[in-house]
């Protein structure tokens, strides 16, 4: 398979339905072949050759998706770059895939200065924006209006892009994946029915994230409409869901929490959406009954895996979130994907007992660009080690280690967090909240709560105690509370609680 | 991916889940998973070797399932053997495939001898079946206790299996094709949701037949049961279907015919089934109304494709069945398939225009065994030559041409027969019928329609042609009528047309 095949079947089979809709632009698949065809004869006429890399940083838009494609049409690598990231971690990661040509949108052209100076090799600056191309960039519109070429049909084994990823925590790493390793994992949720079939998908999510490229390929493959919106914002995305007749979308907790928690949520008719899958972090029972409540025509599920596994390993189905344990889990393996759990010696550990998470299968990415060291490291006989601990119980449901992990030790007893912030989620004050254990002198841990009220709520401990204890045993119920205006969050949406247990320790 | 892969992470997922029935036999995916090790293990244990051809030659039980997982396994390829073919057919693929070890159930345990004379390579022989085995075969049950080897995972694009065709209209050919190439075709469909999840998968037409080993694969991806008869027959089909909860059934409209006019209809709940599969040939808009009437819960699917495309190209949806011009189609192209119709030479036909059907993607075979000349021939720029005409429509749509230059050109107009057997068909004593066209001193060919009657009817050529008017114009009534007691078949169950008017000319 190629990144471009689907682009030629649906041009084939249904060349006047819409393929993507971006603000007031709006391209068929005839139209978008077309598109395709012409940036990738622009691209090579800027001296874009075979296997170079072409970086992208912009907001979502229309261009984005074109340009992906256009990037494998013209047989070259793209490099979709973190829009999070400072200057400097982006001119790392540019120079170290010897990037010479870079699409900017107007939201990044400003940085342009600072990454020519940073980048030596940066040779071509392609402006995807909307106002006024910047001096020494060349307009996007130039580089698609530059006559068609043929497809290379580049697929396979060979590189379809380096996704850089471990930014803010350590030093970047390219992880290297093959057009084969994206198909691999959006086929496997395309067979297991994860999204609707010649469906509207909303991009909401950032398309440098693999997750949101995984869609992308998930509905080319069965034909969908793309509505792109330059990124997250809970009118905008219920704006879309509902004049755009929106079916599919992929989010992560938080922007779930942010759209239905949204004062303006009943001025919209969020009915037609039928598949919500979410990432990056469980979802709490308070907030799933909420959330199901604001779509009531959705299925419901989750995907656990990392850009190394293009990105799928595990999913949660819809009816899996009606189990109250398995909810808390990252699911089973994907129809792609074998999963196991090992010891540091490698060998499988016993089902419930704690190890690494290890993945098999063809979406496995090639490695680490120019990293063969940490490349040998993390693929090891053919399984990637996701650094990620875990258990899997009788039914291979995986329960990440993140989570499960995440326990409290109080007075000897075993507390899980997620089932206290399950409770304390319920309270009709809190917006958002986290549940950690810092340390106690007579407790050893405590469990403590950090909670975000609802605007003009309020909270006190004891209300809380006394909302908790209908629902869970007397150690579990949290014996601190903390109310905070905003939590600290990962580029991925995720609750950090490693930084709020640095500022309790 | 890898044959195998399924069985594992089924037997992660639900070992406890059943595998495979037939008759009084059931095994576990836990089960499976050690059958298939300890058979593998026999398989060594007599002397085959990493990439060895294992044959079969037998009638649809699990232990042909068992055992194309356990040569998979064992690290070697499997030689599924035309049940219907003549020993001097079976022998001289044996010979040609250069296979060494063959398994043999009871129906075929008899042409041992005769196959061994022809075959001198022909050394091990293992007997699949439940009564005695014979003097120099091995037991089945003595190879499954053998003692479990690891998994080799033969997999990607190494040779899974050589798949036989064209023995009963030329010279027989050795299509190779990979783990690759079978998943490619498999998950198309799967993406496509051709097939329940977790659902119960009946094997009725033969294992051998690749459209079998394809569904076998896409209910393994999905985790269902196999639910194992020897062969077709109306009344075990509808035995097993009400009796052992029948998802998904893979038919060809023979199949379906016999059954859906069969007596005995009445007697069995078949409203249990979701998917009824078909291929082979369209299926007329009287036999479907009747199918839908004998299987009102199940959604309608053709699948188009050959050998050579593992096995499958385009795919005609239940919806398409609605529209009385898809209906006579073979669908769109499949998720990971391109297909488009060229004229001789090699450029692309406009839509309309008659022309080659052509396909490419992963499901493409490696080529045919030992035939580069062949293979060469077949395979142009990444392109399955199929040998089929055909013409394709504004919307894909792909009209085959044993379909679509079935017409008769009469008095100088032109008529499609399978507009006139959908007419046909549709009177209430016509059990089967096809419509040709035969050579007539005053009409250049005359409209001649050959009947088969349901049990104790009758049918006039005045009977039928005022019926016919009623739907037709004058010049498609059938002018001449011949009642026959069976039709001649293809192997896959198709009116062989060629043959009654071979009768006529």
């Amino acid at each position: 398979m190629y990144l471009t095949q689907p682009l030629h079947r649906n041009a084939q089979l249904q060349p006047d339905a819409l393929a993507t809709i971006c603000g007031d632009r709006r391209f068929t698949f005839g139209e978008l072949r077309s598109e395709v065809a012409s940036l990738a004869g622009g691209l090579r006429g800027l001296g874009v050759e075979s296997g170079d890399r072409v970086a992208i940083l912009a907001l979502n838009s229309d261009r984005y998706l074109h340009t992906i494609l256009a990037v494998a049409w013209a047989d070259a690598v793209v490099v979709p770059v973190n829009t999070r990231w400072s200057v400097k971690e982006i001119a790392y990661s540019l120079v170290e895939a010897d990037v010479r040509t870079l699409v900017v949108d107007d939201t990044f052209s400003e940085l342009a200065g600072a990454l020519r100076e940073q980048c030596p090799e940066l040779s071509t600056l392609i402006h995807c924006g909307d106002s006024d191309t910047p001096v020494g960039m060349v307009p996007y519109e130039q580089v698609a209006s530059s006559g068609p070429i043929p497809d290379a049909r580049r697929g396979g084994d060979e590189l379809a892009g380096i996704f850089y990823t471990g930014g803010t925590t350590g030093f970047p790493k390219g992880v290297m994946l093959s057009h084969r390793n994206l198909f691999a994992s959006a086929m496997g949720s395309a067979a297991s029915g994860a999204w609707s079939t010649r469906g509207r998908v909303l991009h909401v999510a950032p398309m440098f994230h693999l997750a949101d490229l995984a869609s992308t390929i998930g509905h080319m493959l069965l034909g969908g409409t793309h509505v792109i919106i330059p990124g997250f914002d809970p009118v905008a995305t219920m704006t879309a869901i509902a004049e755009q007749g929106v079916t599919d979308v992929l989010l992560v907790p938080t922007m779930i929490q942010m759209t239905v928690d949204h004062p303006r949520l009943k001025d919209f008719d969020l009915s037609g959406l039928q598949v919500l899958m979410y990432g990056a972090s469980p979802i709490s029972e308070a907030l799933l009954e909420r959330a199901r409540g604001a779509f009531p025509a959705a299925r419901f599920l989750q995907a656990y895996g990392m850009t190394e596994l293009s990105p799928v390993a595990t999913m949660l189905t819809d009816e899996d979130h009606r189990d109250p344990v398995r909810r808390r889990s990252a699911g089973q393996a994907a129809p792609q994907s074998l999963v196991k759990i090992v010891d540091l010696d490698g060998s499988e550990a016993a089902r419930g007992e704690f190890g690494e998470i290890v993945v098999s299968g063809e979406h496995v990415m090639l490695g680490y660009w120019k990293k063969p060291e940490e490349t040998a490291a993390a693929l090891r006989d053919g399984w990637m080690h996701t650094g990620d601990g875990g258990i899997m119980d009788d039914a291979g449901y995986v329960f990440v280690a993140d989570r499960l992990k995440d326990m409290i030790i109080s007075g000897g007893e075993n507390v899980y967090s997620i089932e206290v912030e399950n409770v304390v989620a319920k309270h009709p004050s809190v917006l958002q909240c986290a549940v950690i254990g810092v340390p106690d002198d007579r407790w050893g841990e405590r469990v403590h709560a950090v909670v975000s009220l609802k605007p003009g709520a309020a909270l006190s401990l004891d209300e809380l105690r006394q909302h908790s204890k209908a629902d869970i045993a007397g150690y579990k119920v949290p014996r601190s509370l903390e109310i905070v205006e905003t939590f600290p969050m990962s580029g991925a949406g995720k609750i950090l609680k490693r930084e709020l247990r640095k500022t309790m320790s």
